[in-house]
């Protein structure tokens, strides 16, 4: 039974979703220790998300972006916390709607993501700066 | 302090909204030999999604998947990636906003699911096929 | 290695959002015995939710609320789960979306939340009651 834990600071990303699966995987190598467990992400940040979408295609992800940028678009005339300038409401809003944490097994070893899953950072401001994600992984 | 782990792999279900709370507590018998606990569901696909909604009534799961298409329509013109048809990105986006794991607890050898609670599976393609979902407990 | 398991039951809260980081704290002071390890919230109902998002400008909160009740309107013309008001297949909706459960990591004693993180309780029924939050934490 073992617990390991460490945050991965990531690059700045520009606005839209980002593949970040690889560098989950490098920055936690003890994942090959646990024969049966769980990984947990959790990214410390209201403005932006992590979540499991398509790894293949790139389209996916800016079809995903231009969806969720009507579904909460900038300017809404009712909000009121704009003083951080009209993306950052949406961003919040979007980071409920799409989460801050997934946890995903670990078998063998490996992560038990499907062939097509791969680990997305949704960055939902302009200039989200570099986020930090911490990386939990507990097993046996 | 132990973990379990296995894969469910469900029969085809069609679009929209299904129970499968009673086949994940089928699965994994182990659940009664916690006393305090947890239980993670993971579906390792980019077009379904897992959740927890109201175990009861039918209409809730129909008027969800009536609710979830209107806001996720087939054939929006900017969509891209749309040459696995026009029920695939949809399937995407809204696997992103309702999420693919849950993690639930366990008491004295049952899972506390409220008492409306019930785990959906969200079938978003037309013709989905099997999906498989892996279950892992820990606890002591 | 250990688990800890309690229930908060919430006092009753009017429909919006609402930040319960220091009655989850207060509810769990085992948090402190943990070095390395994982806290998890599951709230028993299909008509609130549990995120995180902004903790310090109310507008966040209220903006979140009022975006959420334009996004999935009552009184939706097919809706059929309608006997129990026009807020509660909406509100069914919203747990969907959002989600009903968190896990948070626990580093050092303390949970990791960001500088701008806090829990909320998504209370999307007029009059919801006093809903209750399993709290799981287990670690070394």
């Amino acid at each position: 039974m073992q617990y390991f834990q460490t945050t991965l600071q990531l690059k700045e990303y520009p606005r839209g979703f980002h593949l970040i699966t690889d560098q989950i995987i490098q920055a936690m190598p003890e994942i090959r220790q646990i024969k049966t467990g769980l990984l947990h992400l959790f990214i410390q940040h209201t403005s932006a998300s992590i979540s499991l979408n398509e790894n293949a295609d790139p389209t996916v992800r800016t079809d995903l972006e231009a969806f969720i940028n009507k579904l909460v678009p900038e300017h809404t005339p009712y909000f009121e916390h704009t003083y951080e300038g009209p993306d950052d409401m949406p961003a919040h809003i979007k980071a409920s709607l799409i989460g801050s944490n997934i946890t995903i097994p670990i078998k063998d070893g490996s992560l038990c993501l499907g062939t097509w899953q791969g680990v997305y950072l949704g960055e939902h401001r302009n200039y989200g700066g570099q986020r930090r994600v911490m990386i939990t992984v507990h097993g046996q």
